[in-house]
């Protein structure tokens, strides 16, 4: 039996908050494909205002955000876009901008700080000349963080230098902001400083933030229209979505200054994690609330046997291959959870839990699982 | 200043009912892309079993659900698909089949009632034996109660004959069943008799029914496998959506039953304005909740004139090309609502209000607005 | 044994004659992706000189400068095209423009002329003005002469009528001209004035004018700029195609002269299949070089066995449904063809040949039958 | 004035020889749409007999080639393909798999050989055990020889251990065959064995082998039916094509032969121009007919420059970015024409044509310019 669940997997596993649910129950609404819902409106506002864009559109998730985005970029037969080849939406969006956009990939190496190097960007963009035989590059993308580098952060510096090279090519610049508050909470700096280069970014409300469901869009007005005649079109216009929406509110309002405590966390369970001898992790990359963790090779446990043993313990984890595991913290996540972990892993591969307190980081929290 | 407001723009407009509310505020949920939103997934059953299918799947609108329909069964590259030519697929759906799906659209004549002829569709069925420059028909789509024909009902037995014909041809069968409660208790015939010959059918939950958002996609289990893989790709995979699913939930079980006074005020309303002079309804057309009203030619006031009288006094209603307008019935119109907007229009084209009481067929109601 | 092979399935299956073949054996020819090949610039240039345009691209067949043509005017994502209902691009090209293209076709009932009624393409024109449901209307398409409507002719008048409503609302005009020649020739007006209204024009070369390959686009300059980027994307760029337009230009400088007595012989071929008692034919609509001809009910023979019957005769048409053949002529089909082909079907339904062996080879062109 | 023009910029400039035009002259051609051409099914043939493959299919290009080659194998929606990041299907191809196809490309890095590593590939292979956000992987493309590699030569090793991983898989593997012909005979393989673990390869006719147009795809003949429609629907159907074929079939009979010689003056040439002071080529890495030169930086002369100067000699390369050029040998340059080439460059950069017979590597033969 499991006494405890400690579910790791995601930032998107959050339970909504007693505030959330309040805000739903009061919410005022209409039908906002009729664009007429007051609290889609109030959300789309903020979120732009946050984000120093023109203007905002609710969509039912950061893929549908990057989507439309790159497609309402991307509008014309032929159009190619620059992006990471470790990117979330070259590799977790199911391809959709080929499959359903027919936008072709031009994929550049991600370096392992979630950038790509300003040169090798600049070759991948096309002659638009006229040479015959290429597609018309338009977009460059970016995405901030960057969760397959283990949710590091592209610095605003960086963003403005792709967003100059964009410029003097005439392409436009996305962001992917799935996690753009953890990457201004990590930096210090403002979601707007880090987006001021973009001309369009996806912000999700249900990773971090904890929102039951949804991101927003943001750009100019115009974009945003052309935006939300594709939503319609993939079937995301929704009726009285206000409830939904001031949820998303609530975590947008109430959530941005708990994503400190959840780096914290993170550091504290990768640098836990380092020390237990048969596992890795980079602890210095570990700059917001994702951690990738290695097991050694010649390790005394499998990844399976690991995997399973965590989750007889309540301890759930995400595989990524063979011998790495992906481990995210949200709000939802206490100190105590962190050490009941840490302890978890440590029994898997000792076959005892740590003594009491063993932890120098943690000796003076209140411990219950100890 | 507008007193009152009587929307009968579409029965999308509804307003979501104290119950949902509180359904809402108490929805157990959990991460739905994951698979493991409690609420969802009793929705879905729920839906399945009405309607006589294996499995469901909640989507964010009727067009996603219909969209996903066809493109899980016409998932080859040059599929094609035969529909009504008045379908809402074809005129509503921003041709979304093909420009997102690549989908080929063999549009068949709508009659009158919503059909579309057994022969003619027969006849655009293509050749599979080869012939190298047709396309592939896959599915065959009906829409139940068919909107874009005044909400008019297709039989079971139409629909087992299309089934019949589509088994015959080794076709698919999908129904648009936005309004397929209405068709049901329109015609007495429990909706799961109604879909029987389809192999798929979008129901919609916020038309209706009432709910804030969302719709159903049911059929077998290995197809909603499929389209839970492309809601994904189009960005419909939701995180905690039990929230609105718990509030569908309720209208699924609430207002059905309210459907058939939707039906009757429908019926009364048409029979009001068509013996205005100056408007025309084919009323025994009006079999639903929906209505189309033809402003006669020579007039003494313009549609234009008339829209902007009516909103003046806070009747809405949609306009349908030059001289025609849709009003669409729901639960939160009332029969004082209904009143209400007959003297609106009588006013509008006499310049005054009918006298108290003086619609001979509601005289015994209580009218409060007289 | 046949003796003898009268292929009547269509005009595409004339053999070049010697002066194409001692065109091509000196053609002078080179690396046409490279824009280098003088003999298929001179084509193009002739082409375009001929129908009042600015610029010609070569195509591989009707099928490609279709496709291309639609395609480059609907290049953005969620256009819509008019056409026909019983067009060759909705019923005869694979559904391409959607399963290749992503374009959304919006099908207009032809008439049995093969016009559209004005009104009715009115009708189908989506309001620009932002309806967030429809995809954006941006070309008409006709076809003249109306291949399926048995090679019908569409006035300059009625085109010039539908290029106006064309820009009345911003669209564009294209005309499929596959058979532009016949239609010039049979109505005595100047290819050049029939296609006055269109914007884009694609002319077959290998139908009745005997070519042994290729059509050719014509349109603006930056037009066929777009299309000749686009025709490399499909494969269709070629290198030393010189050869083949070497062809070309000799099917049109020799052979629009002879489409004249293919009318004629069609006409005297359905004026004489519509006396066979069993077949009917509406000799009136045989406005170019296709018939029509239908086995009328309770005809002593099926339709399978006619075909088997005439094969064995030698004599190929091309079966159209279950009782519909379709019969095309073409500058290698003579009279003496055309009396033996009469002979063959006599025989079929009688079971004998007509008198005074005059169908043999029937060389004195006396038509005895009439 | 140039006395003498010698093109290196690509192999598909060659000029059709006598034999070509002889053999154009007197072939037997028929309706090929209607699968009648005698012509193309014997070249048709021939290349499926010489691969080792069932069928074949003539296509305008290699680009027609790979595009439908990748669109067979990718069939349904959210397919994926993994292919060289410096392929000529992800380079040069206009992006059609993705823009015209709507195939997700999963490019995987190139080394310097032309050769993917075996492990990034299998890592790119999406696991299909259903994660609902992964493409689905159906097909591998390998290019043999590799044009962007300099013409490097894939084994038959090398290509036997990826088509074992794509069937460890259930994947199909493609090759883009483009200069198949010139791997075999640099490698000393048969074109069969090169092929052999390939489910489908397109074979180009008119690079090194000289023929005015075409390609052809050969694979099984199931996948040659599918094959055809699929350039129908592209309009790549040609009605008489044997004209072309005839051709092909003469380039296929005589110029592989001449391949090797092309080989040898491509060596030559590389080893002349790498003794240059300011050019810089890898020798080694001149497998074939194809030589990448580099630029020296602080070279006296700028690439602009140089290209102009060779130009008014009547040499012409093709610029491949900034300071690195591309040149192509083929059967109708003559060692002649490469000494005049080196001549040309040196005096570009000297200012002065070399002495007669300077170059050591040429001495022995015959140098008519000099």
């Amino acid at each position: 039996m499991v006494a405890r669940t400690v579910d790791l997997r995601s930032d998107t596993v959050t339970k909504p908050t007693e505030t959330m649910r309040a805000a739903m129950a009061t919410a005022e609404v209409d039908d906002d494909v009729l664009g007429a819902d007051p609290t889609a409106f109030r959300l789309e506002s903020e979120v732009a205002k946050i984000t120093g864009k023109e203007a905002g559109l609710f969509v039912s998730s950061g893929t549908m955000g990057n989507l439309i985005s790159v497609l309402v970029h991307c509008d014309i037969r032929g159009n190619e876009v620059i992006l990471g080849d470790n990117s979330h939406i070259h590799i977790y969006e199911n391809g959709g901008i080929s499959t359903i956009g027919g936008v072709h990939p031009r994929p550049v190496k991600n370096n392992e700080d979630g950038t790509m190097d300003i040169d090798s960007i600049e070759v991948a963009i096309r002659d638009p000349r006229g040479e015959l035989v290429f597609p018309t590059t338009k977009l460059i993308c970016l995405e901030n963080s960057h969760a397959n580098s283990g949710g590091r952060c592209l610095s605003a510096e960086y963003t403005d230098r792709v967003g100059e090279l964009a410029k003097k090519h005439g392409l436009k610049l996305h962001i992917d902001g799935a996690r753009i508050f953890n990457a201004s909470v990590a930096l210090g700096v403002p979601v707007q400083r880090l987006v001021q280069a973009a001309d369009s970014v996806s912000v999700c409300l249900s990773k971090g933030l904890g929102a039951p469901v949804g991101s927003v869009i943001v750009s100019s007005k115009s974009f945003i229209t052309k935006a939300r005649r594709l939503r319609k079109t993939l079937g995301g216009g929704m009726r009285q979505v206000g409830f939904i929406c001031a949820a998303a509110f609530v975590a947008l309002k109430e959530n941005v200054e708990k994503l400190d405590g959840d780096h914290k966390k993170a550091k504290e369970l990768a640098e836990g994690l380092n020390e237990i001898k048969g596992l890795k992790v980079e602890v210095a990359a570990v700059e917001t609330n994702i951690i990738y963790v290695d097991i050694v090779e010649g390790s005394k446990i499998t990844a399976e046997k690991l995997y399973k043993n965590l989750e007889e313990h309540g301890v759930l984890v995400m595989p990524k291959g063979l011998s790495r595991m992906r481990i995210v913290l949200h709000h939802q996540i206490s100190s105590s959870d962190v050490h009941y972990t840490l302890s978890c892993f440590q029994q898997a591969f000792t076959g005892m839990h740590q003594e009491n307190g063993s932890y120098s980081i943690s000796t003076s929290r209140d411990v219950s699982y100890a």
